[in-house]
């Protein structure tokens, strides 16, 4: 069965199930959505309008059986940055759209009435159906409701309270295969969800599979392939202390914000270390290893347990521990897990909501350190959508302009997350140069900056550091359509017979003949796809630009500046 | 005595005194302060930072005795708009200034320390004192304080809470020659006087006078121009109803914007009308008529007391009740009478602040018509800071963006102001193409499209409304340089003695030799020094639309949507 695109209309209320236009053909995940939306979204729409599209798309090589292939990508006009958006997430819904023949969801209009609907997805198509149960509820609630509804696994895409509100921090919710959550997190996809009234989508593949042109060339790519990535030691330390354990390694590099990105290093790094967090886990009898789509050989999900023992979430970040850890500095793992649970249930994302907190820290309305405050306004603020709630879960940049901050971690509107753009300077050209706004996973100079991976580039030095975003922001966005997980990148950065492996995969997934050039290709042409979009939105050089204050506060303890200048900057376009 | 500029560096607390570059000679009002910030302010910078500059500027013909002469310009980067700004207003301030020897205060730099200051200008300069008492308290205390402290009277400038909370609807207040206020509201100036961390600045001219070249020319000139503005019917229509009154002859025109700009005429328009203003002014032993600064002949300012007889406010603009009035359909004079004094006093835009509260009740925070409820949250809200409050206090657009409504009538987030762009539609390419965001004062094509003044034009066509819009802007910045009041625009476009009269004025003043063409050259020069500021900044010819709604919503009674193409709009600049 060929895949189709599922078409929703919000406005009539009425689907449609159409052929894959030839020149989408050759795409998936984010050159998918990115492709549909530059096509069909006019750059300069109201985000949460009717104008606005949300496009759900699988990766080329989601539902098939390829290691780490089960990434979902969903795209739109940001209501956070108003650019082109796509931000992806695990959990099972890729594998189960692929299953049931869908190469794309596209979702249009908004309803006249002021009514909630949800989307069931089959093989045959698309049915609406009105909601009235489930709104007001967390996603836990949503999820748990959803399956009750059926005898075999589905897929759920959901938002909480924070996409029903419309906030521009709101998440899509991704149903894990365990009941447990990813998330679209970035760019408040959630509030597009809830502009057009729509509080879940349950994916029932049926009896659908995937079919695999040559099957035989399948499986020999794909042992090469997961072969490749289990062997590389960070995809290993991924898997022990997932990418928390990064905690320790950044604030050594002096690269951890901290305090609202006044210093580089936190006093209570230990505390919410990955080796800290791997022996609670252990000492709890959670899971310090799990796998947040089927498929997956790094782990680096895991189940985090209070102290008696029960699950306090699950599949928390590196990021989402920085956030609330060192930049509002708490020091206390049990609260930062109970805030991640609390934020997945809300439906909002924990970089874009914690590093809001830090501002609204620096503002005066809670404390630094004061975890406790956190957890009140999330459930007290945020989920009932007081006025500070609707500050904070509106984002770092709507707490800085309603408190009169200046020193506001954002570019494009969006926060920057946990790795200091000045004496981690690859970082400060992906956050600046994106089409997304500041985005860690857009080109992780981490790599090699700080990892050692795909070469040695000196974190403090603006030497290479252009180039090195640009040639990691054409891979990005290249794996990002295949549905695979960015985390292959380290191997294929470092073992040789990585990417050639991914390449077979696909061309034995589809009888087709790619090469390396096509893959830098389709890269570059998603990259300029995007940008043309933004352009079209009104961007200009201007907002390709880290704040001021990057540029006035040495960060200690290396005392360095941002210093790359805006020519300097502007050359990341030069391909 | 020549004129000086005034420096005042609030890093380093020191202040100088400046010979006037010959580049700004012939510049005075905006356009000395848009030529000074686009020369000396970086277009990128955070306009809350240490890099905006606040300049003051009173006009070329303030301090003399030159009928209506007493306009001040303010400007710098905007925070609300993030556009060059001038905002002007009457007052005392302007003349005083002028008086002083002062061309320009250009006041740059950010305390380092948190305390709060105060200015002080002599003909000598200007002196910086720290201020405790007067921090947090409303700006009639402020002024009332201020006076005290001088036996002759002095001009005062001040910011309320809004401004030291640094909300971006935030003005500047300007006392008026009985101590009332008028405001430079647009654009958030107080915000950026917050930033400065000064509470107030007074300015005492003690026996400084102004100059003139040519006296008897002067004096001749000047009663040819009091003549032609005195005769002119709008002037007196506005010396008899103040502003308002607009209610009933926009209304008739089917351009009220009624429920956040949902209707186009309000049903309870005559309570509010600018007849019936006159009614309970006179009933109650108000002031039908009253200057807002010295050498006024037009005289549409008026004091307005409550039931008892008791001064509730005064220099009540139509905008202002327009605002809380037909667009928040609250029906009740005296309640916009008691708002209008309680902005005054927090020092908040009344334009931006009710048209804010028109899409809060379309949020649901508020009931459409509940005039108690805003006079709570003006009171309770926004002086306090709250939540709420500071949504609110940052404008229309915050409060848009905080709780994801679409319907949000801002040009580059400034609040669209009392006359629908879809019937009146002259004005749509005014709010369109003004450097800084959707403000009437800009390009006032009322006058032509309504109270058909200098010609006729259909305000339904689209025909002519660009190059009427165009030329009024050019004509609005040269006359927003002389420190003369917007209203000489109405005897201007009329009668032909006028503007040969207010050229002569100039040339006497200075002994120049000015001519028509001059006056056209200034206009085009300003308005495209602001846009090239803007285009630095980061802003495209995307930001020069109107919210899509008015292309989506017919406007009741006529039934017409916005329908200027993007392309039509641009051609605005063509000169």
């Amino acid at each position: 069965m060929a895949d189709k695109i599922f078409r929703v209309n919000m406005t009539t209320l009425t689907t449609s199930v159409e052929e894959v236009p030839a020149a989408w053909a050759g795409h998936g995940g984010r050159g998918l959505t990115s492709t549909i939306v530059a096509e069909e979204v006019e750059p300069t729409c109201h985000p949460l309008g009717k104008r606005n599209k949300l496009v759900i798309a699988p990766g080329l090589l989601s539902g098939t059986v390829a290691a780490n292939s089960g990434r979902l990508s969903i795209g739109a006009k940001s209501p956070l940055t108003g650019t082109i958006k796509e931000s992806n997430a695990g959990g099972t819904s890729a594998q189960f759209l692929a299953k049931a023949g869908c190469k794309a969801i596209i979702i249009e209009g908004q309803p006249t009435e002021d009514k909630w609907y949800s989307l069931a997805v089959t093989p045959a198509g698309i049915t609406i159906t009105e909601e009235t149960k489930l709104v007001g509820k967390g996603n836990f609630d949503v999820i748990k409701s959803v399956n009750a509804k059926f005898e075999s696994k589905v897929g759920v895409l959901s938002i909480g309270q924070a996409g029903e509100m419309k906030m521009a921090a709101a998440n899509i919710s991704v149903q894990d295969p365990d009941g447990g959550l990813r998330s679209s997190g970035r760019g408040g996809l959630g509030a597009v969800m809830g502009s057009k009234k729509i509080k879940f989508i349950s994916i029932d593949p049926q009896d659908g599979t995937v079919e695999i042109a040559q099957p035989e060339e399948f499986k020999a790519a794909n042992r090469a392939f997961a072969k490749a990535l289990v062997g590389h030691p960070v995809s290993q330390a991924l898997g022990a202390y997932g990418t928390n354990v990064l905690v320790n390694i950044i604030n050594e590099s002096g690269g951890l914000p901290t305090k609202n990105f006044t210093q580089g290093q936190f006093a209570g790094h230990e505390s919410i270390s990955g080796e800290t967090m791997a022996d609670i886990i252990t000492q709890r009898g959670g899971k310090v290893k799990h796998n947040c789509h089927p498929g997956c050989v790094i782990q680096c999900s895991q189940v985090y347990n209070d102290a008696k023992g029960n699950k306090l979430t699950s599949g928390i970040e590196y990021e989402s521990i920085w956030a609330m850890g060192a930049d509002c500095c708490v020091d206390n793992l049990d609260q930062i897990a109970e805030a991640d649970q609390i934020m997945d249930d809300i439906g909002i994302d924990s970089i874009e909501t914690s590093v809001a907190m830090g501002v609204a820290m620096e503002a005066g309305v809670l404390e630094f350190g004061d975890g406790a405050g956190i957890l009140r306004i999330l459930r007290e603020e945020i989920a009932k959508g007081t006025g500070l709630g609707r500050i904070i879960g509106n984002g770092t940049g709507s707490v800085g302009r309603s408190f009169g901050i200046t020193r506001v971690p954002v570019v494009k509107n969006q926060a920057i997350p946990a790795y200091d753009p000045r004496s981690i300077k690859g970082m400060g050209i992906t956050y600046a140069t994106s089409t997304q706004g500041a985005d860690h996973t857009m080109g992780y100079t981490i790599a090699t900056n700080i990892l050692n991976v795909g070469g040695q580039l000196d974190p403090l030095s603006k030497e290479g550091q252009v180039e090195l975003s640009r040639n990691l922001q054409i891979a990005t966005a290249a794996i990002d359509s295949t549905g695979m997980c960015l985390f292959i990148a380290f191997a294929a950065l470092d073992d040789e017979t990585c990417l050639p492996a991914l390449i077979d995969l696909i061309n034995a997934r589809f009888g087709i003949a790619l090469t390396g050039d096509d893959v830098v290709n389709l890269g570059q042409y998603i990259l300029k796809t995007e940008r043309k979009f933004n352009i079209a939105a009104g961007f200009t050089e201007a907002d390709d630009r880290l704040p001021e204050f990057f540029y006035d506060e040495p960060l200690p303890p290396h005392n360095v500046v941002c210093d790359f200048t805006g020519e300097e900057i502007d050359t990341f376009w030069n391909f």
